[in-house]
C-alpha cells in the first residue's frame, strides 16, 4: 500500500461521509496500492480493487492471471484472487467488502469508472450497502502530491527531458523522424521507464499537427522539430516537449520562440501557493497575443497518474494553487501560419514559496540546434 | 464509417431487438466508425460515440479537442461536437439520439463500458428510451473479421514478426536488451505502426518472467531470449513473440523448443471451421504434457481491436471456430525449470478450409540464432 495515501484517506474519509473507499480504476488502484496491475488497463474486464476503510484496514482484489505480481507487490496487505474464467469479479468484490464488515456501510466508489453493468451486479450483491460517488474526493487528494510522488515526477520529468535531448543530439540533417524516434524510445527505456505514452515527432511542415508520431520524413536545414514524450513509471506520467531547429531557423521562428520563452517565465513567475489558475492563463494569453496567434484553452494542467488532472490553468475554472501540486505547463502554437509549429512543455512543482522546474535538463532559452 | 460493419449491424440489429446501437468504448467506436479518436482511450472523460440506427443512419459525437481529427476522418457522417469544459457529454449524446428520432427507442449500449454515473445521466436525459446491453452482440460480430480487418491484421502480424526479426538480427553477444528494444521500437514505427502495446524483452534468467520490458542486461552465449510486441494501427493489434538463442542453446532448450513447434503445427492442423476450441486446447495440453511442464489456461484467443477477444482456445469454454476469425496462438512455457522460458506466438486466420498463418516472416522451426 501507499502508506502516505492511506494516512490521508483515513484522516479525511469519515469527514466526507465514507466508511470505506474502493478504488477500481487503474489510476486510483495505483494511487492507493502503490503499484500497477499490469493488464488492468489493457483488458478492462480484469478488475482489480483496492479497499481502504476509515479505520485504515486495507485489502486488495485481483484477477488470477496477475496473482504472482500482485502478491509480490502487496506485501502484508491481504489479497483476494478471483478467477478470470470462473468467477464474477463483482461478486468477489462484494464478498471481500462483506468480510471487511462493510455490507451495510457507506462505500465511496468511482462513479465515473465502474461500468453500469458491474455497478448493478455489485449493488445486487450488497443490497444494504450505500455506494456513494468518490471520484471527486480522490481527484482532490491526488492534486497534492506526496513526497514519494514528487520524487517520482521529478525523476520522470528529467528522464523525458534527457531522452529528448539525447535523441535530438543523435540526429543530423539527412537523418529522419524515425531516427529521432529510435533514439527517443531507446532513451526512455534505458533511463528506466516502464513504458511511454504519446510520442510526438513532428518536423518541418508536419510540425503544425498536434498529435503525430514519427514518419520517414528526412530532416533538412530550416526545419522546426517538435518532439514530445510521456514516459511512465508505476502508472505515473510526465510529459515534456522540446522544439529544435535544423541548421538556420526559418523566418519568424526566433520571434515566436522568444515569445514562448517569455510566456514560460511569465507563468513560472506567477506559480505559487494561492495564485489564481485563471489569472495565470490570462497573463499567458495576453503575452501570446502579441504574436497575433490563437491560444489553446489552457496553458497548463495537473499531471501524475492521469495525463491531465485538475487543476487546469485555463479559461473555464479558477482555483488557488497549492504547494505540492505538479503541473504540466505548455506554451505552444501548433500552427504559426509560417509553416511550422512550436511547443515547450515542462513539468513544474508548486513549492511553499513559488515553484520549481522539474524538467530542467535542457536549456530552452534558445531553440535546441540539430546540426 | 466502416461500411462493412454498418451493413452487418443493419442486417442483424432489429433481430436482436435494437433500434440503434451506440458505441462508446474506444474499441467499438473504432469498429463502427473505422477510425480512432486519439485521446479517447488516454482520457476516459473525453467521450466519443458512434451511433448506427436499424435503418443505417449514422452519426458521431466527439469532444471539441478532437474536432479537426474527427471531422477529417468522418467523411460524410454527421459529427456533433461537445465542449470538454463547457458541456456534459451525456446530455450532448442524449440530444444527438433525440435528433435521430431515438428518444423512445431501444438503444443497444455497452453495459460493460459506460460508467454508472454517465449511464444515470443518459437515462435521466432520455427517460423514455430503453437502454439494452449490446456488448455481447458487438463482441460476437467482432469475432468474424471483415476483409479490410483481415488485411490489416495480416499487415500487423507481418510487421510485428519482421520488426522482431530485424531487432534480433541487429544484436550480438555483448549487446543488451536495450539494443533489442531500440531496434524493435524503431522497427515497428518504421514499418508503419501508429504505436505499440506491451513490449517484452526477456533474456537469460529473465526469460522466465511473463511480462517484463527491456533491462540493461547484456546478452551472452547460452542465453534464451523471448521477444514480444503488439504493434497497433487504427486501434487494431497483432501480437507476435519469438524466441532466440545466443550462440549455443542451453541444455534442454532444443527439446522444449521442438515440443513447442510440434504444438504449433498440431494447433494449426486442427484450426478450421467447425473445430472445437476446447478440443484444440486439450490436444495442445496432451502434447505439452510430454515435457512434464505446466500449461497456461489457454493456447489461443481472438485478437483485433482487443488484445484478447473471444473465442479462447482454452479449458473454460467450447465454441466451434468460424471462417474469418483471427486468432493469436501461443505455445509457451514461462518457466521450464531449467532457467529459461520459451514462447512462440503467431497470428492465424481461420479460412474456409483450414487456417493461414499471418505471421509468416520468421521460420520458427528452429530457434532464431543471435550471433
Amino acid at each position: 500500500m501507499n502508506s502516505d495515501v492511506v494516512t490521508r484517506l483515513t484522516r479525511s474519509m469519515a469527514d466526507h461521509g465514507y466508511d470505506a473507499i474502493v478504488a477500481l480504476s487503474p489510476e486510483n488502484f495505483a494511487y492507493l496500492a502503490g503499484f500497477v496491475v499490469p493488464s488492468q488497463s489493457l483488458m478492462r474486464w480484469r478488475h482489480a480493487a483496492c479497499v481502504v476503510t476509515a479505520q485504515g484496514e486495507c485489502a486488495i482484489l485481483a484477477v488470477d492471471m496477475e496473482e504472482t505480481t500482485v502478491r509480490t507487490r502487496a506485501g502484508e496487505t491481504p489479497v483476494r484472487i478471483w478467477g478470470e474464467f470462473t468467477d464474477n469479479a463483482m461478486q468477489a468484490l462484494a464478498g471481500l467488502l462483506s468480510d471487511l464488515g462493510l455490507s451495510a456501510a457507506k462505500i465511496g466508489f468511482e462513479r465515473d469508472y465502474l461500468a453500469a453493468g458491474d455497478f448493478a451486479a455489485l449493488t445486487r450483491a450488497l443490497p444494504k450497502a450505500g455506494f456513494v460517488a468518490a471520484e471527486r474526493y480522490l481527484a482532490d487528494l491526488r492534486q497534492i502530491k506526496t513526497a514519494d510522488e514528487i520524487a517520482l515526477m521529478s525523476r520522470l520529468a528529467r528522464l523525458a527531458d534527457q531522452a529528448i535531448a539525447g535523441a535530438l543530439a543523435g540526429v543530423s540533417p539527412g537523418g529522419s523522424e524515425m531516427d529521432i524516434a529510435g533514439g527517443l524510445t531507446r532513451g526512455v527505456f534505458a533511463l528506466g521507464a516502464d513504458y511511454f505514452k504519446l510520442m510526438i515527432v513532428a518536423t518541418g511542415e508536419r510540425s503544425v499537427f498536434p498529435n503525430v508520431g514519427p514518419s520517414a520524413r528526412v530532416l533538412k536545414d530550416g526545419d522546426i522539430c517538435r518532439v514530445e514524450i510521456f514516459p511512465v513509471i508505476g502508472g505515473y506520467h510526465a510529459g515534456v516537449c522540446r522544439t529544435a531547429r535544423v541548421g538556420p531557423a526559418p523566418d519568424h521562428a526566433e520571434t515566436v520562440w522568444r515569445n514562448l520563452v517569455e510566456c514560460k517565465y511569465l507563468v513560472l513567475d506567477m506559480i505559487k501557493p494561492g495564485a489564481s489558475s485563471r489569472a495565470i492563463y490570462e497573463a499567458f494569453l495576453g503575452h501570446l497575443a502579441r504574436l497575433g496567434l490563437p491560444p489553446i484553452s489552457f496553458v497548463g494542467h495537473g499531471i501524475g497518474l492521469g495525463l491531465h488532472e485538475e487543476p487546469y490553468l485555463g479559461k473555464y475554472s479558477d482555483v488557488p494553487l497549492e504547494a505540492g501540486m505538479v503541473l504540466g505547463i505548455e506554451p505552444l502554437v501548433y500552427d504559426t501560419g509560417y509553416g511550422f509549429g512550436m511547443q515547450n512543455k515542462d513539468i513544474v512543482l508548486v513549492t511553499e514559496t513559488g515553484c520549481r522546474l522539474l524538467s530542467d535538463v535542457t536549456d530552452t532559452d534558445e531553440l535546441v540546434v540539430v546540426s
